[in-house]
Protein backbone atom coordinates (compact mmCIF):
# COMPACT_ATOMS: atom_id res chain seq x y z
CA UNK A 1 0.00 0.00 0.00
CA UNK A 2 1.65 3.33 -1.21
CA UNK A 3 -0.14 6.65 -0.41
CA UNK A 4 1.24 9.01 -2.33
CA UNK A 5 1.13 13.43 -1.48
CA UNK A 6 -1.62 12.82 0.82
CA UNK A 7 -2.94 15.63 2.68
CA UNK A 8 -5.10 14.50 5.63
CA UNK A 9 -3.56 12.17 7.99
CA UNK A 10 -6.88 11.03 9.22
CA UNK A 11 -6.93 9.54 5.47
CA UNK A 12 -3.32 7.79 6.42
CA UNK A 13 -4.77 6.29 9.55
CA UNK A 14 -7.82 4.98 7.84
CA UNK A 15 -6.19 3.39 5.44
CA UNK A 16 -3.77 1.68 8.27
CA UNK A 17 -6.66 0.17 9.92
CA UNK A 18 -8.24 -0.70 6.64
CA UNK A 19 -5.20 -2.80 6.38
CA UNK A 20 -5.26 -4.17 9.87
CA UNK A 21 -8.69 -5.13 8.95
CA UNK A 22 -7.69 -6.83 5.74
CA UNK A 23 -4.26 -8.59 6.86
CA UNK A 24 -2.04 -6.14 4.79
CA UNK A 25 1.31 -4.56 6.88
CA UNK A 26 3.54 -3.14 4.57
CA UNK A 27 2.66 0.86 4.28
CA UNK A 28 4.47 3.14 2.80
CA UNK A 29 3.79 6.55 2.29
CA UNK A 30 5.54 9.20 -0.21
CA UNK A 31 5.49 13.00 0.24
CA UNK A 32 3.00 13.05 3.11
CA UNK A 33 1.58 16.76 3.59
CA UNK A 34 1.50 16.48 6.90
CA UNK A 35 4.74 15.15 9.05
CA UNK A 36 2.88 14.33 12.23
CA UNK A 37 1.01 10.97 10.00
CA UNK A 38 2.08 8.64 12.47
CA UNK A 39 -0.39 10.20 15.23
CA UNK A 40 -3.31 9.64 13.17
CA UNK A 41 -6.40 8.96 15.90
CA UNK A 42 -7.95 7.29 13.00
CA UNK A 43 -5.93 3.86 13.07
CA UNK A 44 -7.90 2.27 15.46
CA UNK A 45 -6.17 -0.83 16.30
CA UNK A 46 -3.70 -0.27 13.81
CA UNK A 47 -1.02 1.39 15.69
CA UNK A 48 1.31 -1.36 14.63
CA UNK A 49 0.92 -0.74 10.82
CA UNK A 50 1.67 3.25 11.51
CA UNK A 51 4.66 2.62 13.65
CA UNK A 52 5.90 -0.03 11.01
CA UNK A 53 5.24 2.64 7.74
CA UNK A 54 7.86 3.70 5.94
CA UNK A 55 8.01 7.09 4.41
CA UNK A 56 9.73 8.14 0.87
CA UNK A 57 10.85 10.92 -1.31
CA UNK A 58 9.79 9.66 -4.62
CA UNK A 59 7.73 6.71 -5.98
CA UNK A 60 10.58 4.85 -8.26
CA UNK A 61 12.45 4.67 -4.26
CA UNK A 62 8.63 3.53 -3.02
CA UNK A 63 8.48 0.64 -5.44
CA UNK A 64 11.83 -0.16 -6.11
CA UNK A 65 11.45 -4.14 -4.62
CA UNK A 66 7.85 -4.53 -6.07
CA UNK A 67 6.92 -6.83 -9.24
CA UNK A 68 3.67 -5.37 -9.40
CA UNK A 69 2.65 -2.03 -9.37
CA UNK A 70 -0.45 -0.88 -10.00
CA UNK A 71 -2.05 2.91 -9.89
CA UNK A 72 -5.61 3.69 -9.34
CA UNK A 73 -7.95 6.40 -10.61
CA UNK A 74 -11.07 7.43 -11.30
CA UNK A 75 -10.95 7.07 -15.14
CA UNK A 76 -12.30 10.96 -15.35
CA UNK A 77 -10.53 13.95 -16.78
CA UNK A 78 -7.26 11.93 -17.84
CA UNK A 79 -6.38 10.47 -21.02
CA UNK A 80 -5.35 6.76 -19.91
CA UNK A 81 -1.59 5.44 -21.31
CA UNK A 82 -1.74 2.10 -19.57
CA UNK A 83 -4.21 -1.15 -19.55
CA UNK A 84 -7.08 -0.03 -17.03
CA UNK A 85 -8.62 -3.01 -14.61
CA UNK A 86 -12.03 -2.58 -13.15
CA UNK A 87 -11.64 -3.47 -8.72
CA UNK A 88 -13.61 -6.79 -9.36
CA UNK A 89 -11.33 -8.32 -12.16
CA UNK A 90 -8.31 -6.43 -10.93
CA UNK A 91 -8.62 -8.12 -7.61
CA UNK A 92 -7.92 -11.51 -8.63
CA UNK A 93 -4.94 -10.26 -10.84
CA UNK A 94 -3.27 -8.80 -7.90
CA UNK A 95 -4.09 -11.87 -5.58
CA UNK A 96 -2.63 -13.98 -8.18
CA UNK A 97 0.79 -11.82 -8.21
CA UNK A 98 0.57 -11.77 -4.56
CA UNK A 99 1.77 -15.39 -4.72
CA UNK A 100 5.34 -14.82 -7.01
CA UNK A 101 6.40 -11.45 -5.79
CA UNK A 102 5.57 -7.97 -4.20
CA UNK A 103 2.49 -5.88 -5.18
CA UNK A 104 2.87 -2.10 -4.39
CA UNK A 105 -1.13 -0.57 -4.83
CA UNK A 106 -0.34 3.19 -5.12
CA UNK A 107 -3.31 6.21 -4.33
CA UNK A 108 -2.85 9.80 -4.93
CA UNK A 109 -3.39 12.76 -2.83
CA UNK A 110 -6.99 13.56 -1.96
CA UNK A 111 -7.75 16.38 -4.36
CA UNK A 112 -5.85 15.39 -7.16
CA UNK A 113 -5.12 11.61 -7.47
CA UNK A 114 -1.82 10.37 -9.19
CA UNK A 115 -0.08 12.59 -11.24
CA UNK A 116 1.25 11.43 -14.67
CA UNK A 117 4.02 10.97 -13.54
CA UNK A 118 3.42 9.06 -10.50
CA UNK A 119 1.24 6.79 -13.10
CA UNK A 120 4.26 6.08 -15.48
CA UNK A 121 6.07 4.28 -12.50
CA UNK A 122 2.83 1.31 -12.79
CA UNK A 123 2.02 -2.00 -14.72
CA UNK A 124 -1.29 -1.15 -14.97
CA UNK A 125 -4.26 1.31 -13.51
CA UNK A 126 -7.55 -0.03 -11.55
CA UNK A 127 -10.62 1.76 -11.39
CA UNK A 128 -13.24 0.95 -8.43
CA UNK A 129 -16.17 1.23 -10.55
CA UNK A 130 -18.26 4.12 -9.86
CA UNK A 131 -21.57 6.19 -11.04
CA UNK A 132 -20.61 7.95 -13.67
CA UNK A 133 -21.60 11.14 -12.13
CA UNK A 134 -20.29 10.74 -9.13
CA UNK A 135 -17.01 8.97 -9.33
CA UNK A 136 -14.49 10.59 -6.57
CA UNK A 137 -14.15 8.35 -3.51
CA UNK A 138 -12.90 9.07 -0.05
CA UNK A 139 -9.59 8.25 0.38
CA UNK A 140 -9.79 6.23 3.21
CA UNK A 141 -12.75 4.36 1.95
CA UNK A 142 -11.17 3.39 -1.84
CA UNK A 143 -8.57 1.44 0.21
CA UNK A 144 -10.66 0.01 1.83
CA UNK A 145 -12.82 -1.20 -0.63
CA UNK A 146 -9.61 -1.82 -2.65
CA UNK A 147 -8.31 -4.05 -0.19
CA UNK A 148 -11.59 -5.93 0.90
CA UNK A 149 -11.93 -6.85 -3.17
CA UNK A 150 -8.29 -8.19 -2.92
CA UNK A 151 -8.52 -10.19 0.60
CA UNK A 152 -11.98 -11.77 -0.94
CA UNK A 153 -10.98 -12.38 -4.63
CA UNK A 154 -11.30 -15.68 -6.52
CA UNK A 155 -7.83 -16.92 -6.89
CA UNK A 156 -6.86 -17.42 -9.89
CA UNK A 157 -6.16 -21.22 -10.28
CA UNK A 158 -4.90 -23.57 -12.81
CA UNK A 159 -7.63 -23.07 -15.40
CA UNK A 160 -7.92 -19.88 -15.21
CA UNK A 161 -8.44 -17.36 -18.29
CA UNK A 162 -5.84 -15.04 -17.23
CA UNK A 163 -2.64 -16.37 -19.86
CA UNK A 164 0.17 -16.31 -17.47
CA UNK A 165 4.14 -16.97 -17.63
CA UNK A 166 5.28 -20.35 -16.42
CA UNK A 167 4.92 -20.04 -12.10
CA UNK A 168 8.67 -20.35 -11.85
CA UNK A 169 9.90 -17.45 -13.52
CA UNK A 170 9.95 -14.41 -11.23
CA UNK A 171 9.15 -11.03 -12.50
CA UNK A 172 11.32 -8.24 -12.82
CA UNK A 173 11.57 -6.11 -9.90
CA UNK A 174 10.57 -2.36 -10.09
CA UNK A 175 14.35 -1.71 -9.70
CA UNK A 176 15.60 -3.74 -12.56
CA UNK A 177 12.85 -1.96 -14.64
CA UNK A 178 13.76 1.58 -13.64
CA UNK A 179 17.43 0.43 -14.44
CA UNK A 180 16.67 -0.87 -17.99
CA UNK A 181 13.99 2.45 -18.23
CA UNK A 182 17.05 4.47 -17.64
CA UNK A 183 19.53 2.49 -20.17
CA UNK A 184 17.39 2.16 -22.49
CA UNK A 185 16.60 5.91 -22.42
CA UNK A 186 20.35 6.26 -22.48
CA UNK A 187 20.77 4.49 -26.10
CA UNK A 188 18.16 6.58 -27.39
CA UNK A 189 19.23 9.77 -26.90
CA UNK A 190 22.57 8.39 -28.26
CA UNK A 191 20.87 7.26 -31.07
CA UNK A 192 19.70 10.51 -31.36
CA UNK A 193 15.79 9.18 -31.10
CA UNK A 194 15.43 11.39 -28.49
CA UNK A 195 16.46 14.56 -28.82
CA UNK A 196 18.77 16.16 -25.92
CA UNK A 197 16.56 18.61 -23.38
CA UNK A 198 13.44 16.58 -24.70
CA UNK A 199 12.38 17.04 -21.23
CA UNK A 200 9.58 14.29 -19.02
CA UNK A 201 7.27 12.93 -21.47
CA UNK A 202 9.71 10.56 -23.15
CA UNK A 203 10.98 9.39 -19.91
CA UNK A 204 7.59 8.76 -19.03
CA UNK A 205 6.58 6.90 -22.37
CA UNK A 206 9.47 4.76 -22.32
CA UNK A 207 8.77 3.91 -18.63
CA UNK A 208 5.38 2.52 -19.52
CA UNK A 209 6.65 0.86 -22.62
CA UNK A 210 9.38 -1.38 -20.50
CA UNK A 211 6.61 -1.61 -18.26
CA UNK A 212 4.26 -2.99 -20.86
CA UNK A 213 7.22 -5.64 -21.18
CA UNK A 214 5.98 -7.83 -18.50
CA UNK A 215 9.49 -8.89 -18.09
CA UNK A 216 11.11 -11.71 -16.31
CA UNK A 217 13.74 -11.51 -13.94
CA UNK A 218 15.97 -13.54 -15.81
CA UNK A 219 14.58 -11.56 -19.38
CA UNK A 220 15.25 -7.82 -17.67
CA UNK A 221 19.12 -8.65 -17.11
CA UNK A 222 19.38 -10.17 -20.50
CA UNK A 223 17.58 -6.71 -21.98
CA UNK A 224 20.21 -4.87 -20.08
CA UNK A 225 23.01 -6.93 -21.53
CA UNK A 226 21.96 -6.46 -25.15
CA UNK A 227 21.22 -2.33 -24.10
CA UNK A 228 24.70 -1.70 -22.76
CA UNK A 229 26.68 -3.41 -25.35
CA UNK A 230 24.29 -1.37 -28.07
CA UNK A 231 25.39 1.91 -26.31
CA UNK A 232 29.08 0.81 -26.10
CA UNK A 233 29.22 0.50 -30.02
CA UNK A 234 27.41 3.88 -29.91
CA UNK A 235 30.20 5.36 -28.35
CA UNK A 236 32.93 3.79 -29.88
CA UNK A 237 31.69 5.75 -32.85
CA UNK A 238 31.58 9.54 -31.29
CA UNK B 1 -29.22 2.51 4.26
CA UNK B 2 -30.39 2.81 7.88
CA UNK B 3 -27.91 4.19 10.08
CA UNK B 4 -28.71 3.54 13.80
CA UNK B 5 -27.64 5.61 16.89
CA UNK B 6 -24.49 6.92 14.78
CA UNK B 7 -22.27 9.01 17.04
CA UNK B 8 -20.08 10.75 14.60
CA UNK B 9 -22.49 12.62 12.53
CA UNK B 10 -18.84 12.34 9.63
CA UNK B 11 -19.51 8.76 9.50
CA UNK B 12 -23.30 9.51 8.55
CA UNK B 13 -21.89 11.81 5.64
CA UNK B 14 -19.07 9.28 4.81
CA UNK B 15 -21.76 6.71 4.32
CA UNK B 16 -23.98 9.63 2.27
CA UNK B 17 -21.06 10.07 0.44
CA UNK B 18 -20.17 6.03 -1.15
CA UNK B 19 -24.19 5.52 -1.22
CA UNK B 20 -23.77 8.75 -3.72
CA UNK B 21 -20.73 7.08 -5.04
CA UNK B 22 -22.82 3.62 -5.60
CA UNK B 23 -26.17 4.49 -6.94
CA UNK B 24 -27.74 4.39 -3.85
CA UNK B 25 -29.95 7.39 -2.77
CA UNK B 26 -32.20 6.21 0.13
CA UNK B 27 -30.77 7.17 3.49
CA UNK B 28 -32.78 6.28 6.66
CA UNK B 29 -31.19 7.78 10.18
CA UNK B 30 -32.75 6.48 13.49
CA UNK B 31 -32.01 8.12 16.52
CA UNK B 32 -28.24 9.72 15.69
CA UNK B 33 -26.57 11.26 18.65
CA UNK B 34 -25.52 14.52 17.27
CA UNK B 35 -28.92 16.16 15.92
CA UNK B 36 -26.56 18.75 13.31
CA UNK B 37 -25.86 15.35 11.15
CA UNK B 38 -27.22 16.96 8.10
CA UNK B 39 -24.70 19.18 7.43
CA UNK B 40 -21.74 17.03 7.57
CA UNK B 41 -18.56 17.92 6.12
CA UNK B 42 -18.02 14.50 5.11
CA UNK B 43 -20.73 14.00 2.45
CA UNK B 44 -18.70 15.34 -0.54
CA UNK B 45 -20.87 15.47 -3.57
CA UNK B 46 -23.57 13.88 -1.60
CA UNK B 47 -25.70 16.29 -0.40
CA UNK B 48 -28.59 15.52 -2.34
CA UNK B 49 -28.76 12.24 0.10
CA UNK B 50 -28.04 13.76 2.92
CA UNK B 51 -30.99 16.27 2.30
CA UNK B 52 -33.43 13.37 1.36
CA UNK B 53 -32.30 11.72 4.33
CA UNK B 54 -35.20 10.87 7.27
CA UNK B 55 -35.23 10.08 10.67
CA UNK B 56 -37.01 7.59 12.60
CA UNK B 57 -37.65 6.72 16.49
CA UNK B 58 -36.50 3.47 15.86
CA UNK B 59 -35.61 0.58 13.78
CA UNK B 60 -39.30 -1.11 12.94
CA UNK B 61 -40.83 2.03 12.01
CA UNK B 62 -37.59 2.91 9.59
CA UNK B 63 -37.54 0.00 7.98
CA UNK B 64 -41.51 -0.87 7.55
CA UNK B 65 -41.68 -0.38 3.88
CA UNK B 66 -39.50 -3.07 3.29
CA UNK B 67 -39.12 -6.34 2.13
CA UNK B 68 -36.04 -7.69 3.03
CA UNK B 69 -33.84 -6.30 6.40
CA UNK B 70 -30.15 -6.68 7.01
CA UNK B 71 -28.73 -6.13 9.93
CA UNK B 72 -24.25 -5.86 9.84
CA UNK B 73 -22.17 -7.69 12.70
CA UNK B 74 -18.44 -8.48 13.39
CA UNK B 75 -20.18 -12.03 14.83
CA UNK B 76 -18.12 -11.60 17.83
CA UNK B 77 -19.46 -11.25 21.55
CA UNK B 78 -22.63 -12.16 20.00
CA UNK B 79 -24.29 -15.04 20.11
CA UNK B 80 -26.46 -14.93 16.84
CA UNK B 81 -29.60 -15.84 16.50
CA UNK B 82 -30.38 -15.41 12.92
CA UNK B 83 -28.50 -16.65 9.86
CA UNK B 84 -25.19 -14.83 9.18
CA UNK B 85 -23.94 -14.58 5.54
CA UNK B 86 -20.36 -13.32 4.48
CA UNK B 87 -20.34 -10.72 2.36
CA UNK B 88 -19.19 -11.99 -0.77
CA UNK B 89 -22.55 -14.35 -0.71
CA UNK B 90 -24.48 -12.01 0.80
CA UNK B 91 -23.95 -9.45 -1.97
CA UNK B 92 -25.43 -11.41 -5.02
CA UNK B 93 -28.63 -12.42 -2.50
CA UNK B 94 -29.32 -8.57 -2.11
CA UNK B 95 -28.58 -7.57 -5.52
CA UNK B 96 -31.48 -10.22 -6.47
CA UNK B 97 -33.79 -8.86 -3.82
CA UNK B 98 -34.03 -5.43 -4.71
CA UNK B 99 -35.10 -6.56 -7.75
CA UNK B 100 -38.42 -7.62 -6.24
CA UNK B 101 -39.05 -4.96 -3.49
CA UNK B 102 -36.93 -2.81 -1.07
CA UNK B 103 -34.02 -3.70 0.82
CA UNK B 104 -32.84 -2.60 4.18
CA UNK B 105 -29.11 -2.76 5.39
CA UNK B 106 -28.28 -1.00 8.90
CA UNK B 107 -25.36 -0.09 10.41
CA UNK B 108 -25.15 0.24 14.43
CA UNK B 109 -22.98 2.33 16.08
CA UNK B 110 -19.19 2.57 16.52
CA UNK B 111 -18.79 1.60 19.68
CA UNK B 112 -21.72 -0.95 19.84
CA UNK B 113 -22.95 -1.95 16.65
CA UNK B 114 -26.48 -2.84 16.53
CA UNK B 115 -28.21 -4.01 19.87
CA UNK B 116 -30.19 -7.70 19.79
CA UNK B 117 -33.78 -6.00 19.97
CA UNK B 118 -32.01 -3.71 16.24
CA UNK B 119 -30.81 -7.47 15.10
CA UNK B 120 -34.25 -8.96 15.98
CA UNK B 121 -36.43 -6.95 13.17
CA UNK B 122 -33.72 -8.40 10.65
CA UNK B 123 -34.32 -11.63 8.33
CA UNK B 124 -30.13 -12.41 8.41
CA UNK B 125 -27.25 -10.84 9.37
CA UNK B 126 -24.28 -10.34 7.31
CA UNK B 127 -20.69 -10.03 8.21
CA UNK B 128 -17.74 -8.26 6.39
CA UNK B 129 -14.77 -11.38 6.25
CA UNK B 130 -11.89 -9.67 8.32
CA UNK B 131 -8.62 -10.53 9.85
CA UNK B 132 -10.02 -13.04 13.34
CA UNK B 133 -8.21 -10.24 15.40
CA UNK B 134 -8.83 -7.08 14.18
CA UNK B 135 -12.61 -7.53 13.41
CA UNK B 136 -13.82 -3.94 14.18
CA UNK B 137 -14.08 -1.74 11.21
CA UNK B 138 -14.41 2.41 10.51
CA UNK B 139 -18.73 2.59 9.72
CA UNK B 140 -17.89 4.51 6.62
CA UNK B 141 -15.45 2.46 5.13
CA UNK B 142 -17.79 -0.65 6.45
CA UNK B 143 -20.85 1.05 4.62
CA UNK B 144 -18.28 1.71 1.50
CA UNK B 145 -17.47 -1.72 1.30
CA UNK B 146 -20.65 -2.92 1.15
CA UNK B 147 -22.46 -0.89 -1.24
CA UNK B 148 -19.13 -1.57 -3.65
CA UNK B 149 -19.73 -5.42 -3.08
CA UNK B 150 -23.77 -5.09 -3.58
CA UNK B 151 -23.16 -2.77 -7.05
CA UNK B 152 -20.81 -5.35 -8.09
CA UNK B 153 -22.30 -8.26 -6.99
CA UNK B 154 -21.83 -11.05 -9.86
CA UNK B 155 -24.42 -9.88 -12.08
CA UNK B 156 -23.00 -11.73 -16.01
CA UNK B 157 -22.03 -9.14 -18.31
CA UNK B 158 -20.42 -8.52 -21.56
CA UNK B 159 -16.73 -9.29 -21.36
CA UNK B 160 -17.45 -10.87 -18.23
CA UNK B 161 -16.26 -14.77 -18.21
CA UNK B 162 -19.38 -16.13 -18.48
CA UNK B 163 -20.47 -17.24 -21.18
CA UNK B 164 -23.85 -14.84 -21.98
CA UNK B 165 -25.61 -14.26 -24.99
CA UNK B 166 -25.17 -10.80 -26.82
CA UNK B 167 -26.63 -7.65 -24.83
CA UNK B 168 -28.72 -6.54 -27.02
CA UNK B 169 -30.94 -9.62 -27.94
CA UNK B 170 -34.03 -8.69 -25.77
CA UNK B 171 -35.05 -11.78 -23.69
CA UNK B 172 -38.67 -13.48 -24.73
CA UNK B 173 -41.55 -12.17 -22.88
CA UNK B 174 -43.73 -14.22 -20.77
CA UNK B 175 -46.17 -14.06 -23.76
CA UNK B 176 -43.69 -15.73 -25.99
CA UNK B 177 -42.57 -18.33 -23.51
CA UNK B 178 -46.17 -19.38 -23.36
CA UNK B 179 -46.91 -20.43 -26.80
CA UNK B 180 -43.77 -22.19 -27.47
CA UNK B 181 -44.90 -23.94 -24.13
CA UNK B 182 -48.33 -24.66 -25.53
CA UNK B 183 -46.85 -25.54 -29.30
CA UNK B 184 -44.41 -27.73 -28.01
CA UNK B 185 -47.25 -29.73 -25.75
CA UNK B 186 -49.13 -29.67 -29.30
CA UNK B 187 -45.95 -31.21 -30.80
CA UNK B 188 -45.40 -33.51 -27.69
CA UNK B 189 -49.09 -34.96 -27.88
CA UNK B 190 -49.21 -35.57 -31.71
CA UNK B 191 -46.12 -37.55 -31.43
CA UNK B 192 -47.09 -39.60 -28.19
CA UNK B 193 -44.59 -38.33 -26.12
CA UNK B 194 -47.10 -36.54 -23.91
CA UNK B 195 -50.13 -39.19 -23.49
CA UNK B 196 -53.69 -37.37 -23.78
CA UNK B 197 -55.55 -37.03 -20.42
CA UNK B 198 -51.97 -36.68 -18.50
CA UNK B 199 -53.19 -33.90 -16.83
CA UNK B 200 -51.64 -30.61 -15.91
CA UNK B 201 -48.66 -32.36 -14.15
CA UNK B 202 -46.61 -32.51 -17.77
CA UNK B 203 -47.70 -29.38 -18.77
CA UNK B 204 -46.02 -27.77 -16.15
CA UNK B 205 -42.91 -29.80 -16.18
CA UNK B 206 -42.73 -28.16 -19.66
CA UNK B 207 -43.53 -25.00 -18.59
CA UNK B 208 -40.46 -24.63 -16.54
CA UNK B 209 -38.66 -26.61 -19.32
CA UNK B 210 -39.39 -23.40 -21.51
CA UNK B 211 -38.29 -20.91 -18.81
CA UNK B 212 -34.95 -22.96 -18.11
CA UNK B 213 -33.74 -22.38 -21.96
CA UNK B 214 -33.50 -18.43 -21.05
CA UNK B 215 -34.61 -17.49 -25.07
CA UNK B 216 -34.15 -14.36 -26.44
CA UNK B 217 -36.88 -13.13 -28.44
CA UNK B 218 -35.61 -13.74 -31.67
CA UNK B 219 -34.53 -17.43 -31.38
CA UNK B 220 -38.41 -17.74 -29.49
CA UNK B 221 -39.60 -16.96 -32.67
CA UNK B 222 -37.14 -19.40 -34.48
CA UNK B 223 -38.13 -22.41 -32.17
CA UNK B 224 -41.76 -21.50 -32.46
CA UNK B 225 -41.42 -21.91 -36.69
CA UNK B 226 -39.65 -24.97 -36.16
CA UNK B 227 -42.15 -26.87 -33.61
CA UNK B 228 -45.13 -25.25 -36.05
CA UNK B 229 -42.94 -26.93 -39.06
CA UNK B 230 -42.55 -30.43 -37.14
CA UNK B 231 -46.40 -29.96 -35.91
CA UNK B 232 -47.19 -29.91 -39.49
CA UNK B 233 -45.09 -32.89 -40.57
CA UNK B 234 -46.48 -35.07 -38.39
CA UNK B 235 -49.97 -33.79 -39.62
CA UNK B 236 -49.50 -34.90 -42.95
CA UNK B 237 -48.77 -38.31 -41.64
CA UNK B 238 -52.30 -38.20 -40.08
Amino acid sequence: MVLVATRNPLNIGAAARAMSNFGFQDLRVVNPFDVAWREARSAVGAAPVLQCAREFGGVSEAVSDCTLVIGTTTGHNRELLQPLHSLPEAAGLIQGAMSSGRVALLFGSEKRGLSNEDLSHCHWLLRIPTREEHPSLNLGQAVAICLFAVANAATPRAGSYYPTKPESEDKAAARQLDLITSTLLDALRLSGYVKPRAGAVPEEKIRRLVRRLDLSAGDAETWLGMLRQVIWRMRQGE
